[in-house]
C-alpha cells in the first residue's frame, strides 16, 4: 500500500512559494507583517490604529484575508492606504500562494511595510509561513487566560503578542499574569504588549517595536548590499 | 493529468461515518449536541452549567475537542460527568471518526444526551458533521457584530446561537439587534438565546429548548417503533 502524506505535501509546497515571497520582500525592502488571531480580538482595529500612527512616515500596504466578506477591506480603504483582499472561500487560512497573487497588485517599488491580516483562526494560520518577517498574534482578554496552553503553536512562532482589550479586563475573571506567564514559558523570545484599541492605550510602545524592526532589517539589507 | 479532489473525498469519507454514528445514536436514543464557536466565546463555561441544570434528570456524557491539554475535560469531570478528551495534535476541527472511536469509552446503553463540545475554531468545524442532531453556536459579544456575515456557514447550519457574555454589552461598541439581524437573516430557523454564563442569565430559556428537543427525538423514536 501506498500512502500519499497530503498535509506534509501541502506544507513543503506552502514553504517554497514563502521563500519566493521572502526574497522578493528583501529585495524590495519590505518589512512583512503577518497579523493572526482569533475572530472578533480586534485585529482590524488594531491596524487601523497602526495605519494612523505610521501612514505619514512610512508607505503602507494591507492585504486582508477572510472566509467571506470586504468589510475589513473597506475599513482599512477608508484611510487611503492601498488594501487587497483575498477572499478564501472556505479555507480557514491565509497561504503563500494567495500573497504571491495578491502582490501583483501592489507597487513594491514603493512600499516600507505591508501588513497581512490573516483568516481569524488560532490553529491552521499558524502553520502557513507567507513569506512574512514576523508572525504577530493578537489575543483579546475576553477570550479567557488558559489560550497559550490550548494554542501553544502560535504563541511558538509568534514574535510578538498584543494582548488587546485590556480596559474589559475588570468585567472578566481573566489573570494578565497567567496568559503572560504562559505565553513566555512557550516563548522566551515573545515581545509582549497590552492594549486597548478602543480607550487608544498601550499602542506607543507597539509603535516603537514596529519602527525598530523595519529599521533593522533595513540596516542589514544595506550591510548586505 | 490526473486530479485528485482530496477536500471533496475526505469530507465525503466524513460523511460516511457521520451516518453511521447517527444511526448508532438514534438506535441508542440519545441526542447529541455539537458544540462550535471561537477560542473564549464560553463554550466550556456554558456546558458546565449546562450540566448542573440538566444531571439530574437526564443521563449526561461529554466529548472534549481540543489540540492540546485537557484542561476543559477537568473542568467537565469535576461536576461528575463521564467524559472523553479528544486531543486533535494538531488539526482544527473534529471529523466524525474521532467521534466514532471515542464512543466506545461510554456506556451508550445509558446516555441520554451527548454533547461534543468541538475546536475552538469557526471555520471548518462546520464543514465536518459529526452524525450530531444540532449543530449548537456560541458567539460572545465581545467577538462583534460582523461575525455572522463573516462566517456565514456556521450561522447557516447551526440550529440555536447562544449570544453569550451579554453582561458585557455596556462595555463594548457590539450591536446585539444587528447580530440577531444577520445571523437570522442566514438562517430564518434559528433559534437564538442572549446568555451569561457568569451572571446565570438567560440559560432557563435555553434548558427549555434542549429539553424539548430531546423530548421530541424521543417521541420519535418510539413512533417509528
Amino acid at each position: 500500500m501506498k500512502q500519499i502524506d497530503v498535509q506534509k505535501d501541502i506544507l513543503s509546497s506552502n514553504e517554497a512559494t514563502a521563500s519566493e515571497n521572502s526574497t522578493l520582500f528583501s529585495q524590495k525592502g519590505i518589512y512583512v507583517l503577518n497579523l493572526m488571531s482569533s475572530p472578533g480580538a480586534g485585529k482590524t482595529t488594531l491596524l487601523e490604529r497602526t495605519i494612523v500612527l505610521l501612514k505619514d512616515t512610512l508607505s503602507l500596504g494591507v492585504i486582508e484575508g477572510d472566509i467571506a466578506t470586504s468589510y475589513d477591506a473597506d475599513r482599512i480603504s477608508a484611510h487611503g492606504v492601498p488594501v487587497t483582499q483575498i477572499n478564501t472561500g472556505g479555507a480557514c487560512h491565509l497561504d503563500s500562494s494567495m500573497i504571491k497573487n495578491a502582490l501583483s497588485t501592489f507597487d513594491l517599488d514603493v512600499l516600507d511595510l505591508l501588513i497581512i491580516e490573516n483568516v481569524g483562526n488560532l490553529v491552521c494560520p499558524a502553520e502557513f509561513n507567507l513569506g512574512e518577517d514576523a508572525k504577530v498574534m493578537v489575543l483579546s482578554v475576553t477570550e479567557g487566560e488558559d489560550k497559550p496552553l490550548k494554542y501553544p503553536l502560535m504563541f511558538r512562532l509568534s514574535r510578538a503578542l498584543i494582548i488587546n482589550k485590556v480596559d474589559l479586563l475588570p468585567y472578566t475573571n481573566c489573570s494578565l499574569e497567567k496568559i503572560i506567564e504562559d505565553a513566555t514559558s512557550l516563548n522566551p523570545d515573545l515581545s509582549i504588549f497590552e492594549t486597548s484599541c478602543t480607550h487608544m492605550t498601550g499602542l506607543n510602545a507597539w509603535k516603537a517595536w514596529l519602527e525598530k524592526e523595519i529599521h533593522t532589517k533595513r540596516t542589514r539589507s544595506i550591510a548586505d548590499g
